[in-house]
């Protein structure tokens, strides 16, 4: 498939990935999940558009969902924009070395959401396993891990 | 469908919608588009899954798309979070009245994004026709209109 030159080197990420993570934060108790992730090209677009579902571990019932796009400058330059039910968004600035992505990045809630301030959101791609580990500075709590999983890609 | 308590009186916006709209902005050229919204029922959740997709009239050459979230309280009070492939985020605070939406909120953006600092949603349910005004506050100028369109519910 081609895709926009700007995302060419984001095609590592393209497909439906699934798999298990745990969270983790000094507020709440530990808790496992599965999730499916998705990322498609835009359609002809400098930006690959990002999906994700999760689910407490062992069960169907529904935990996490957020949706958003990476955006693709042709160079090491990426930028992330996520929008979650909770009433978050994120606004981040990455890198993008080989097949990992680090994004760095302020978080502005609705009146009614937790108050997060800030997340970290690292993504390394092997092959056909991804793993991406999330900290999160909320709830005065300062910047930390609050998300690890790890997904192998089940369609392209 | 049995929706969750919180976004009952949402249901009317529920299903998928297809027309056309135009834009405006003392910046642009006038531009005129057709647009595929759809509001899902999160899965138990109190929240609307919101998605949307342009393209130029007449042609199918894609211009913009979001997603986003609206978050329902079983009350007037309604929040909205949206994220844009354009590098935009938005965070509102909304009414409900009858099948009237208003939402006022900050628009934050990444870096390289078009600066847009506020934006004002309006939508209007009418049956199976829905109406929208989006004003923008952009690219220093003050809030005014900047999209319109007129939808029909085409599927629940």
């Amino acid at each position: 498939m081609r895709v926009h030159h700007d995302i060419e080197d984001l095609r590592f990420l393209l497909g439906t990935w699934r798999g298990t993570g745990e969270g983790v934060y000094p507020t709440i108790e530990p808790f496992a999940y599965t999730e499916e992730v998705t990322f498609t090209a835009g359609p002809g677009k400098p930006f690959v558009v990002y999906g994700q579902r999760t689910w407490r571990a062992g069960t169907e019932e529904p935990l996490h969902s957020e949706t958003g796009y990476i955006r693709g400058s042709g160079s090491e330059s990426v930028e992330l924009v996520i929008a979650q039910p909770t009433g978050i968004v994120e606004v981040h600035t990455g890198v993008l070395l080989g097949t990992s992505l680090v994004f760095e990045g302020s978080a502005i809630t609705t009146a009614t959401a937790r108050p997060v301030s800030a997340t970290r959101r690292e993504i390394d791609v092997d092959g056909d396993v991804l793993q991406y580990h999330l900290s999160m500075e909320a709830v005065e709590q300062p910047l930390q891990l609050h998300l690890s999983a790890s997904l192998r890609r089940v369609a392209d």
